[in-house]
């Protein structure tokens, strides 16, 4: 099969009124009166971001989630992606389920896939998605807005998918109950975009969680010149993690990466709004400790033990 | 060198007024009232797109080219682009070099560099570069908007990165002077970015030849439902090429790749402006056929003789 017909098979889905898709030399989208384009780009590359035997159907939907999670982090409205796919084969089961993965999620988001680049490689499998969204100017939920005051609210929970991936990696002893409650997190993140995107107005700063929680929380105080004072016993546990030892949880819940939840810090007067939010958007919410003027990043016990931890995250090389 | 530290030696230059570049979950761009956005990705792949001992500073250049290319054929205006990079090391003599060459390239048609994805990997290089860019709503030159009556020009020349990449390839004779003469347009295409820009209302349809001359004029004729006549004598050869055998030149002309020059058409009451516009913007336009309505696409010399091509291009798997 060629480069065409591989794109006429399996990413030439109709795109909405307004739009441009597949098959010229650019994509189109629609004009946005009064709006300010957001952009993304994330590759995910065999071996480094996913295990070669990962199911297509859901590394099709996370190659999305990823990005997604990036236009969250910004309170920004999807309004298309591209995709950029290298392949060593054509393997038309694995298109199709690849395919049907991506799809599901950009539909669910109103996110369609409108261009993109398919090449064959020697190498392994390189997935590139770009993503658009549009906020209105000057409202965009940026890293260095955080206010010494602020609430620090985390979405969904913490742990789980660094859990599934220790299990995949055999780094942790063989659980097949815990890996079929972990592995959905891991492979299958859904980060809260329609929730993010009610946020600019509530939120001060934000970010997505895909480097573990205290690496990214750091990344917030730094850009915001600010500290943070973080209660562990607020954290948002995943259940299906709390009975392993108290440093695997740690570890899972501080450092590990690959949440695609968000980060996000709002001033007080905000919380009521900001829980009625979250309960319309079906969305989980915890308040789990707030910006301080300076002195660092800081995470106690509610009894006072101060916790850390030696892994600060995922460093990309 | 970790990440961040990567990015902020390497891609971290300033963005123009109304940007927001790299450091956040996104980037963002000015509010363009009126204008519709455009937009393209393309992969580059080590050991498909480009030879591993490539010099860095023209594969940054190349990088960025490919897709300002995309621009130019849809007649827009690059507003900016974003690069994800996957690297099996951190080589700073090749970051120093390829940023060099990406950004120098971004400068000359203001497309600023305001995001990206950088990551490890366990194969060769992958470069993936989405760009942005704006028209007027409703006037970007499609491939299915060529009627029958219109001409068919060609930006710059043709045939000379086939050669170059024959030569590397050693599948020609070993000719250095030959090679030296062909190389730049192998490795430093310079896509007709302003020129192009000015095209809407004048041209009707537009690609850039990426696949080769014939495959892609072959896409117009397909989308515009027409056929061609081509006459090759008019075809732009480029003249380093002149001297090697007909049926070399023929196929590099007609079926080489890796061009990066638009063909386009437009009505013949519009050949005085188009001849204007390109000396205005310094760019070599030759015109080199028509389209019809119907028969196909037909390759002829001034005498009669009919042209043909047993390689129809580039395909990607």
């Amino acid at each position: 099969m060629g480069e065409f017909d591989l794109i006429a098979r399996y990413f030439s889905r109709p795109v909405p009124e307004g739009y441009l898709g597949a098959g010229d030399d650019c994509a189109l989208l629609p004009l946005r009166p009064g709006r300010q384009c957001v952009v993304s780009t994330d590759a995910l590359i065999e071996g480094r971001h996913f295990l070669p035997e990962v199911d297509p159907l859901t590394l099709g939907h996370k190659s999305l989630a990823v990005n997604l999670s990036d236009l969250a982090a910004m309170g920004a409205t999807p309004s298309g992606c591209v995709l950029a796919l290298a392949l060593p084969e054509v393997d038309e089961g694995w298109l199709s389920q690849f395919s049907e993965g991506f799809y599901r999620l950009a539909n669910e988001f109103d996110c369609p896939l409108i261009g993109g680049d398919t090449t064959g490689t020697d190498h392994g499998i390189m997935i590139c998605v770009t993503v658009f969204g549009h906020v209105t100017p000057g409202t965009a939920l940026l890293r260095s807005a955080a206010q010494s005051g602020d609430d620090i609210w985390v979405t969904g929970s913490l742990g789980a998918a660094h859990i599934a991936l220790k299990l995949l990696q055999g780094a942790l002893p063989h659980n097949d109950s815990l890996l079929a409650k972990t592995r959905p997190m891991l492979e299958q993140p859904c980060p809260p975009c329609l929730f993010a995107a009610q946020l600019p107005g509530l939120a001060h700063a934000a970010l997505d969680i895909s480097d573990g929680f205290l690496q990214d929380l750091g990344h917030i105080i730094k850009a915001s010149q600010c500290g943070a004072h973080v209660i562990f016993d607020h954290l948002p546990i995943d259940p299906a993690i709390r009975n392993l030892s108290e440093e695997t949880v740690q570890e899972a819940v501080l450092s590990g990466g690959d949440v695609y939840q968000l980060c996000f810090t709002a001033p007080p007067k905000h919380r009521d709004a900001i829980e009625t939010l979250a309960q319309q958007f079906h969305t989980e919410v915890s308040r789990v400790g707030s910006i301080t003027g300076g002195g660092g990043l800081l995470v106690e016990t509610l009894d006072g033990r101060r916790v850390t931890c030696a892994n600060m995250g995922y460093q990309h090389f």
